[in-house]
């Protein structure tokens, strides 16, 4: 079974539409997907940019929100813009780390659902406390992992190769054999891609 | 019949395979097309770029002529990348501005494929008249037009309409209810939008 390495960012508005369907699309394909979750931050502001540029470029930000309006009607998905956006995704990412790999799956569609759905805030460890709960997970026990050395370590390096990979966007699809595919547009392509060279 | 409005920049990339498969796409649809070029450049400028993004990202860069690649592979359309890229689109833009409407597109494809399957100079007015030649057209009569305050006139409002209708990239479709589809990966999109709300 090929696998295709789905990366995103917590704070990532087209990575919401794409954490809520790709698993249906990779099941059909039968294509395995590992879920990395990773910071654009540090890549941003190796570009120069401090915020997001949906912010710094505000022609191009009114575009992607009524671009999300059209996709989360088609895929049935509700839609409440977070205020402030972007919300700070790092501690919602080290909580990812933290997890067991077969969790993240669940607990990212979890989290994209309160921040991108309900359009609640994502940012801080207690915020997250509820979305673990809600998953029957011990909370305070995650949480403390994912403050620890392991979890922030296992997200630096989970970044750098993200930025070694030539990942600038999210989401992105990336096939066993290294082909790029930014967008959620184009998880279908990525799919494709990575049977075709199974 | 409903119409879309297809807006290209020459020097644009993606326009180059959106260019090439647009019309076959609003054919099957019934959508009648408006071929609308306008200059990316003053756009990019107000947003502080003075160059291709492509360019001021080289990692960006090297993943859309990756993706060009595989767009043309997929679509049985020759790639060269000019040298140097981008190319000046204004003479290309004037000229077409000076031509007849319903020559703008078989125009357009000509100018596109001189300068992104076969990586030539579209760069001058010297460069377009071998262009408007092979569509047997009365090359010095059409540049001649196309240096005149007429065309150059009608380009610039092109290019304010462009920057009114929230336009920041290329190639966009604009529905006649004013939705905008920023990418050639967006052309099915709109014109099933077209479409419904014909």
């Amino acid at each position: 079974m090929t696998t295709l390495d789905f990366w995103y960012d917590f704070a990532s508005t087209y990575s919401y539409p794409a954490a809520m369907r790709i698993e249906a699309l990779a099941a059909k394909k039968k294509v395995a997907l590992r879920w990395r979750p990773f910071l654009l931050g540090p890549i941003f502001v190796e570009q120069g940019w401090k915020n997001s540029p949906f912010n710094i470029y505000p022609v191009k930000g009114r575009y992607m929100w009524r671009d999300m309006v059209r996709i989360c009607a088609r895929e049935k998905l509700k839609l409440k813009v977070p205020d402030p956006f972007p919300q700070n995704s790092i501690h919602a990412a080290r909580a990812a780390m933290a997890l067991a790999p077969e969790k993240r799956a669940a607990f990212s569609k979890a989290v994209y659902h309160t921040a991108f759905a309900e359009g609640r805030d994502i940012s801080s460890r207690a915020a997250l406390a509820p979305i673990l709960e809600s998953m029957g997970l011990h909370a305070s026990h995650v949480l403390e992992e994912s403050a620890r050395d392991p979890a922030k370590l296992a997200l630096r390096m989970e970044t750098d190769e993200a930025k070694r990979l030539g990942i600038f966007g999210a989401p992105t699809c990336v096939t066993e054999d290294g082909e790029l595919f930014w967008g959620n547009d184009r998880i279908e392509e990525a799919l494709a891609w990575a049977v075709d060279k199974r």
